[in-house]
């Protein structure tokens, strides 16, 4: 790995980038949304596993650049719904290993080179031919106390990291972590999917759960939403600060009191409609809001997957194989009702995530440039890549202005590609500048205040952070 | 200000595109779309006012990007309807000052610092410090006989100003321009908006108005078609050689005589409903067309901005205050019926703008590519940007062809930042023609006509200027 | 034309791509997609005619581009239907000539230009001056043996070239070619498109040729699919990998078979509606895939193009002018019912082609980055330009990786301009992957590695080419 990667050629712009990149090296990690599972860290003894456990099984990425070139996910180890399917994870990495150029000039690729070579220090390309030895060496390491969770966590340096639980869960492992000696600072985040979509296969069941958590009799839609506000105020005694929720398209519309109360029944009673349900989720966006700008948690959306895209292999496999895939996004109607309610309220924070790139420029960025509430979140999934990072910039900043973006989330389960991905975004932030710097855009001064709001100020910003260190 | 500002860093390229530029800084500025206020020139005594007055109040740029960060606009000194809310403009201005970081990498930011350092000889940087010394100096300036409006045409070395100007407007300012003895050449633009849309809120007002200004008895839709033709012709005898309009899509659909008729006596009666005025608008985008195949005058079309989004914002504080946010576009269907019947017409021109950039490569350049009557607009507000028109230039060129587009824009209210628009532009032509070149796409000789094509020869075919100057 | 033509000026991007371009140079030309004439290569004796049959009339860029700048398709010698126009090809030549500015800095500029000067060894830039004698240069090297179509081939270093033939055709020129002693070789490819839109001008009569040609009596769909199948094997004992399909949009739906063969029926007594022709269309993408994924033919779907989207001047000039416009495209739903049920066979390849780049990142990468069954086609028609691919390896490979597209098509009626296509692909190419090298994403046994691949390992991998050569 060089130490120069992902700067320009150009030597004036790769010297200042490689400048502005050294000074945010000391700053610290903050990743405020992802899915890292709390359990890591709540059980001292916790570790990683073995090599294929830490770096194929649970990476979505890696599994769907496998298996879109012929290689079924039996062979990678990946557990059938019917039966288990033991298999040697030494032959699986070696299958990975050799396949590994599969994953040239691929965001997956540089995040594993680079957690080879900085966390475990691997010098040796990956490949068929080294795939043993690396094997070996991976394991050695993941067997020593230096490479636990917890020992990984200081090593990184990170300030936060927040989780993401649904609402309904008791949060068990960050109470543990909580109140253990531990000092990491993990909280979690209030997850609304599996409770708001009425066509979820969990959501009756995670209703249930929700009424025992909460201690309330969820029997109508005003209990429903007292439940909801009962847990927020939980998820924020440990340390949230923040919410999200996951939605096929931005349609918001506030329904009348009757009308969504008309549709919970149904849904308590198994008989909504796919209408229902469209409606009742765009409602519900309404209710986040109101919570938000009352209680002052930030309000994450993530707009346009198809979850499970490939039913075939879902049914074989389950979710989170590779499988979900972007839709075409609207905001500026679809959003309207909800931003004119709340976007103009400053106690109000919503930071939008989308995969429809054509939304930047067209519709994110000059929403983001006037409501006081909106915030744009950094490139989502598959465009938090080179490209997409340096797309991202160039389209977004102009036309939002750099402070009314967030910095930077990792969104990732992989733990050991933290500090690979914010890295990643580092290195581009500091070429971005760079580049401005060279075209008389910015000054230096202006310079190095954007490096430092780029690794962490904006992010401490629109996540409420600032007053947890730095 | 570096002298080789938003030049790309590589030497040769920078080296070129100096050249290329410092040959277009002779050339005059033709501006043959935008906002400027007319009357600023029809009387020689008209000044600026105050510095707020100048660069603060009447810019929706500056406005929204200061709201969206948290700054009411009653801070900024902007009216409310119901009672005025005087503020000190040094206060507004120092407020402005201690947020001018928010601009950086922006193209307002941009556009005040040139227009700051190039028009007002401004040498610091804007910022809390240095905000009250700036106002005392700006307002010293515009004090001064040098910085009146008629004195700054002539500084600005404008060859020719475009405002937009309804219909139904007498016209005075231009009138009295006309038949003074300054010499600017300052022509109108004849808009349809406010007489077209039939739900906007001041069409009834409107269509009296173009009664008592065409002399002519608006009872039905032929009347109506009368009266704007006799508009069309008052406009042409003051100058204009264009037309402009603006709507939510580009759909085009030709009504029968007796459907738009019937729409129109509707209309009279303030009867008429939301699908009648959207089918009015498509028929009259054909009317339009018409007309313009007859009289010659070219057409301008704004596709896809929603005017007024934020609704609470506006009932507060009226349009016009950075609340517009654009919507997708589809031409290849929804134009078709114009551009069947009159885009083969040689003496028809239609030049359009759009915001969303996806339609670039997909749809425009396409069109542009093979209807003669068509022409592409430059990069409309938020892309008139230093990455928005190098995207354009670079999206747009490969496909339609340089000489399918129409030379630059600047569009704005804002009289002082006409230089720096067109100088970034310029700036960014130079610099595309000067990558071209040394990618061996073009030679030196093409090189230096596409510059003067860039800089004013585009615009002068597009708008009918040929015998105007140069 | 510059040896380091479209290379980065950066001196060590344009050593390093220099480099991989020069060993691509030595690789053969496969061209497993196009519409390149057989009779072309069917009689040793055929020749390309003059300098304007050769590079104007059949060129539907060229044509565009003269008639959107004014220039009408009489002028041009384009055939109107009603009566022909005798017009002197020299006369026509110089008025391109005179308007060769107008192709500046577009691709059809590029390609005219490197195959005058490539193919033809024409050394001046052609232009008002200059087209007289490059006319006389032409038709002398024309009329030479060095200069025919098979000669031509072979100094092209073609290894492969498909053309695109309807399924009806009786392939005479193939079968003629394959008889021959001339060892060009040339495979047809099974194109659908006028026996499956049932829409289309010439279905009725395209149903009885297919019945001639495969000897079934197509009398219900059954007989029309087992038709359909019986000339796919007659397709592939010519040599043909591939079938080609293209439509407005890419709804999949499967119908019942009742269904079917009831607007089966009715379109054969010519009593379909515009409803049923688009099921028909949804249906028979679903019927395509399950014969692709049976008899091992790679289905290719072009997907987005409005034809004849100027009706007066199609009725007057016929198809293929230059009036062809993109539509948007949405593949995430439409797609799903085809890829669920075939895109997880190992033995089905299909092949995406789109004109909506906004679908790049958005859906087409995501869904190739999936699908074993997916791959990308390269850039097509209008975006097959310098940008256009530079966009498409930045925006596609890190969501779908290298390995999941399939290298370059020409497309072109124009074989001619096959070289100049190839060439623009393979530096661009170059071009990018020494970017890549030179910011530390790949290594250079990578680099030399994916140069091989771009420039012919993906396309013989993607269409079945392993055995034919190299």
């Amino acid at each position: 790995m060089h130490t120069d990667r992902f700067f320009s050629p150009e030597p004036n712009i790769r010297k200042f980038a490689r400048e502005l990149y050294q000074a945010s090296r000391k700053l610290p990690i903050i990743s405020p949304h992802g899915h890292v599972d709390p359990s890591l860290f709540s059980d001292p003894a916790a570790t990683f596993g073995n090599p294929v456990d830490l770096f194929i099984t649970p990476d979505h990425y890696v599994i769907r650049t496998l298996y879109a070139n012929g290689i079924s996910l039996q062979a990678l180890g990946l557990p059938l719904f019917e039966h288990t399917n033991p298999i040697d994870p030494r032959q699986v990495w070696k299958l990975f290993g050799s396949n590994f150029h599969l994953f040239r000039a691929t965001p997956s690729g540089l995040w594993l080179s680079t957690s080879l070579h900085d966390v475990f220090g691997i010098q040796q390309k990956l490949n068929d031919e080294t795939a043993d030895s690396i094997y070996d060496d991976l394991q050695e390491k993941l067997n020593s106390p230096e490479f636990t969770p917890r020992a990984l966590f200081k090593k990184f340096n990170i300030e936060l990291l927040a989780t993401t639980d649904s609402g309904a869960d008791p949060l068990l492992h960050h109470q543990a972590i909580r109140s253990s000696e531990w000092s990491g600072n993990i909280v979690p985040t209030f997850r609304f999917d599996s409770l708001v979509h009425l066509n979820h296969p969990s959501w009756r069941s995670q209703i249930d759960d929700l009424a025992i958590v909460s201690k309330i009799d969820i029997i109508n839609f005003s209990k429903y939403l007292q439940a909801l506000q009962t847990r927020r105020d939980f998820f924020r005694s440990l340390g949230a600060t923040a919410s999200d929720f996951s939605a096929l398209s931005a349609y918001v519309e506030e329904c009348s009191t009757s009308q969504v109360d008309e549709i919970f029944q149904r849904a308590l009673k198994n008989q909504c409609t796919p209408q229902d349900a469209e409606r009742f989720t765009a409602h519900m966006l309404m209710e986040m809001a109101r919570m938000s700008s009352e209680d002052g948690m930030v309000m994450q959306f993530h707009v346009g997957i198809f979850r499970n895209h490939n039913q075939p292999l879902y049914q074989q496999f389950g979710p989170d194989i590779g499988g979900d895939i972007p839709l075409a996004v609207e905001f500026t109607r679809n959003l309207r009702p909800l931003l004119q309610k709340f976007g103009n309220h400053l106690n109000f924070k919503l930071i939008l995530f989308t995969l429809d790139e054509s939304t930047y420029t067209r519709e994110l960025a000059p929403l983001a440039g006037h409501y006081p509430a909106l915030k744009l979140g950094p490139p989502w999934w598959f465009n938090d890549s080179l490209n997409g990072i340096t797309r991202y910039l160039d389209l977004v900043i102009e036309g939002a202005g750099l402070y009314k973006t967030s910095g930077f989330n990792d969104d990732t389960r992989g733990f050991c590609s933290i500090p690979a991905r914010h890295d990643l975004w580092r290195r581009l932030s500091a070429n971005w500048i760079a580049g401005l710097f060279f075209r008389h855009i910015i000054d230096e001064k202006d310079a190095h205040q954007m490096m430092y709001d780029l690794s962490i100020g904006l992010t401490r910003r629109a996540y409420h952070l600032e007053d947890q260190g730095g």
